[in-house]
C-alpha cells in the first residue's frame, strides 16, 4: 500500500501537476485551456465551468493540504479571477461554458457547474482568506440549494404528475460539498447538511434487494421499474461510498464506513465486466438494455 | 445484386415484419411495445414518439408499396389512433415520450418526434384517403416549419450570440419529408422545399476541403472551428446522401445523384474503422477527440 502511494504521489507531483501547470494556463484570455493532447497542445479552446472550478479547487487544495508554494496557489488565482469575471449570469447561476474570451456559450441548465465552483472557491478562501471567496462559495451554495427541487430549470424536458422521480446525483453531489465547504458555511448548516446526505443516500437511494445505489427514485423513495429507475452507475455508487467513508471519518461513525465499504464492494462487482474487464458505465437493474449509448464503455473516472 | 435483394426481401417478410405484428401491438392500451428483447419480451412499456410514428410509417408504406395486406394496415391504423388520441400537446406539438397508458413523460423538446409523426400520418393518408390523417400531417409539418429557427423552444441550451449555429438535421429531415408528404401538401410548398434542401446539404453543409458534409456551420455557411463545427457523423451523411439520390430521381437530375454517390463514398472512407472495420458514430474533422463519448460504436443505424 504504502509503496503505491508512492508512485501515485511521485507521478502526481513530478509529471501530472507540471504539466497542468505549464500548458493549461490562457495567458492571454485568463481561466485555463482544458482539452489538451498527450503533449499538452490545445486542441479546443472553450472553457467548461466543470473544469475551470475543478482546476482552481486542485491548485487550491494542493496548496492547502500538501505545500504552500506559490505557484499553485497562483495558478488557482489565475483561474478564479477569470471565473468571477465571466462565469456567472445575472443570478448568479453558473453557466455550462464559455468560449475562450469568457463569451458565454452553453447556459446554466444545471447546478454542477455551481457545485464544483463552490468548491474551488471554498477551497481558495481555505488558501487566501479572502472573505470575497466565501461569498462567491456561500452564494453559489445558497444557489444549489434554491434550486434543488428542480435543479434544470425551464430545461427540464419531464412532463410533470406523471413519473415524478428524484436524482441520485443531487444528495451525492451535497454530501460531497458539506465536507468541501466546511469552512465557509455554519456548522448547524453543515451538520444538518451531512445527516440529511447520509439519509438520503444510503437509506433513500439504498436498494435493499440488491444492495446496490439507483439512479432515480420516486419522490417517496420507492422503486420505479422504468429505464430511469432500473439504472445503476457503478462508478456513481463507488465515488458516493467514497464520499460516505469521508463522513464517517468526519463524524467518527464507524458502521457507516463499514456499510459504505460493503456496498462499494458489492457495486463492484455487479458492475464488473468478467469478459474484458473494468467497470461499466451503466447497467440496468434488471440485466435489460439501457437507454445510455455509452453504457458499456470504461470511462476514466469510473474506473479511478 | 438480385441475390442480395432476395435474401432481404425474405428475411423482411417471413421473420421482421411477422415479429413485429406478433409481439409489438399493444392490446390493453393501444399503440406499440418497442422495446423487445430477441424472443419479442417487453421489458419496457415506454412508447417513444419516434418509434410509434415510425412503426405506423413502416405498416402503412408495406401496404401501399408491396401489398394491400389488411392486417398491415389494421396495425398501422392501431398505432395511429393512440398517436392521435395521446401525442401532443395543446399546441399540436408531439411528445418525445408516453407512458404504456399514454400519459405524457417527456416534453416535446425538439422536432424530430414531429417529423416522423408527419412521416407516419402522411403513408396513413396514402393507404385510407381519410382526409383526417392528410390534416395531421400538415398541421403537424406546418408546427416543424414555424419551429424550425429554434427547434428546441425554451429547451435550447445554447446562450444566443456567442456561437450561433446552424443544425444539419434540419434540412436533412426535411429533403426526407419533402418527399414522404408530397401526397399531402401543395405541389408548390414541395417544389420550393426539394429546392431548398439540397441546396442547404450540398452548398451549405457540404464542406469543399473535406468533400465532407458537417453537422454544424456558422449561419452564413462557413466553418466553426469547434467542437459543433468540426463534428463530423458518416452515418448521417451517408443517410442524407441517400435522401438526395431518392431526390434526384424525383426530379431527374443524374448530376446531383453522381455527387451524391461521390459523397457518400467518401463519408464512407473517411468513417470507416480501419482496425475493427465498421463506420464510426462520429468524428473530429481535424482528428481531435470529439465530445460525444460513443463517438466511436457502431450503431445499427450507421451500419445500414
Amino acid at each position: 500500500m504504502n509503496n503505491y502511494s508512492e508512485i501515485y504521489k511521485k507521478e502526481l507531483l513530478d509529471n501530472v501537476i507540471p504539466f497542468w501547470l505549464e500548458k493549461s494556463k490562457d495567458d492571454v484570455n485568463g481561466g485555463y485551456f482544458t482539452c489538451l493532447d498527450r503533449e499538452g497542445n490545445v486542441f479546443d479552446t472553450d472553457k467548461f465551468m466543470w473544469l475551470q472550478g475543478r482546476e482552481v479547487w486542485m491548485f487550491a487544495t494542493l496548496y492547502n493540504k500538501l505545500e504552500q508554494k506559490q505557484e499553485w496557489l497562483d495558478m488557482a488565482l489565475h483561474g478564479a479571477d477569470f471565473m468571477e469575471k465571466y462565469g456567472r449570469d445575472e443570478e448568479g447561476n453558473w453557466y455550462f461554458s464559455l468560449n475562450q474570451k469568457g463569451e458565454p456559450l452553453v447556459q446554466p441548465y444545471n447546478i454542477f457547474s455551481d457545485c464544483f465552483a463552490a468548491m474551488g472557491f471554498g477551497a481558495l478562501y481555505e488558501a487566501t482568506k479572502d472573505e470575497k471567496y466565501a461569498e462567491i462559495a456561500k452564494s453559489t451554495f445558497e444557489n444549489i440549494l434554491k434550486r434543488k427541487n428542480n435543479t434544470k430549470g425551464h430545461y427540464n424536458k419531464i412532463y410533470p404528475g406523471t413519473r415524478d422521480l428524484k436524482s441520485f446525483s443531487l444528495p451525492m453531489i451535497l454530501s460531497n460539498l458539506s465536507i468541501e465547504l466546511e469552512p465557509v458555511l455554519d456548522k448547524s448548516l453543515i451538520d444538518q447538511l451531512i445527516k440529511d446526505s447520509i439519509h438520503e443516500v444510503m437509506d433513500v437511494f439504498y436498494h435493499e434487494d440488491s444492495g446496490l445505489i439507483l439512479e432515480n427514485v420516486n419522490l417517496d423513495g420507492s422503486f420505479s421499474d422504468s429505464f430511469e429507475g432500473r439504472l445503476v452507475n457503478p462508478g456513481h455508487t463507488i465515488e458516493a461510498m467514497w464520499f460516505m467513508m469521508d463522513l464517517g471519518k468526519r463524524i467518527n461513525d464507524e458502521a457507516l464506513i463499514k456499510r459504505s465499504v460493503d456496498i462499494a464492494i458489492n457495486a463492484l462487482e455487479f458492475g464488473w465486466d468478467k469478459k474484458d474487464e473494468g467497470i461499466f458505465y451503466f447497467l440496468d437493474l434488471k440485466g435489460a438494455p439501457t437507454q445510455q449509448l455509452e453504457w458499456d464503455q470504461k470511462l476514466w473516472w469510473v474506473q479511478t
